[in-house]
């Protein structure tokens, strides 16, 4: 048993999208980032499984909020209106966040491993919301596409936020994206 | 060098998909396929680098065709009628096809890798979609979303067409799928 660390995790993440960001991922090992946190690797493996999960900690709890979001949403709302709606609700999450988002983005966008897992996150994001439209009583065909296309407004959305300089919030930028989308329509 | 034989890609690939379906994908292997096909190993690698791309044969030329259908869309559509109208081209090359392609997609459905490849391949639709509609001079967040929105429409239609069990087309599925679409905005 370890003494506790006062904020332990959070120096491990930070160390670890350091060395990503200057080595690459592949090139990294756990031991290194234990050493540039000042932790031991079997304080790194209390928190994390891999030195893949450094990069996705917290995505089911993410997932989950979004998917509550939509549970809450008006039951007024369009299909696609309530996935909007529960989408913006990330813009707390994302709060303040813009500079570790951005690192975190160009390490996973580097590496095709790592693509995958975020490819499959949000797949298993647009399901979760298509089954939570079904609940709401939305046909499958019709939830699949509102899933699906809230989604793509999502990634779409927070690639344009991170790639802005000023400090314009997440929620304009996927409000922005909602807007086009029904534009386009 | 082996000799010619008759159609020998063609039952490589009705051998395999035979294989995977009775099996799983994992538990077959390339000499076994060449079994069942009534040929050689090296018969096999002569068509295919592995197991793997026996299932995705082809998806290339399927991009690069669905791209060009967008290429020759009327200037006056809108990119997101122009991305359907590069999409329902795709029904040429479905037509008597869904025995083939419902067997497929179960083994896919079935192996998270398969999937992952997949998801990869879509993904790579989509950025060739919104690439070629840049080309148009569509703005590129117009471009990405309305790419995204016809690979969901395309990928849910696909799900639809291969669950029926008429004999009604892929045209239909498609073009039911981007109304809904429109439908949902």
């Amino acid at each position: 048993m370890g003494r506790w660390v006062p904020n332990a995790q959070g120096r491990l993440i930070e160390a670890a999208l350091d060395l990503y960001s200057e080595r690459g991922f592949e090139q990294t090992t756990v031991a290194e980032i234990a050493q540039r946190a000042g932790l031991t690797e079997r304080t790194f493996f209390r928190y994390f499984a891999d030195k893949r999960e450094v990069l996705f900690l917290g995505s089911e709890q993410f997932e989950r909020s979004i998917v509550e979001g939509l549970e809450r949403a008006p039951a007024a709302l369009t299909p696609l209106d309530a996935v909007a709606v529960a989408l913006e609700h990330t813009a707390t999450f994302f709060a303040d966040r813009r500079a570790h988002a951005r690192r975190r983005y160009a390490v996973i966008d580097a590496n095709p491993e790592l693509q995958e897992r975020e490819r499959q996150k949000l797949g298993a994001l647009a399901a979760a919301l298509a089954a939570a439209l079904q609940r709401r009583g939305v046909k499958a065909t019709s939830a699949r596409l509102a899933a699906e296309m809230g989604v793509a407004a999502f990634k779409i959305a927070f690639e344009n936020w991170i790639s802005q300089p000023n400090e314009s919030p997440f929620e304009r930028s996927i409000r922005n994206a909602f807007e086009e989308l029904k534009s386009l329509t």
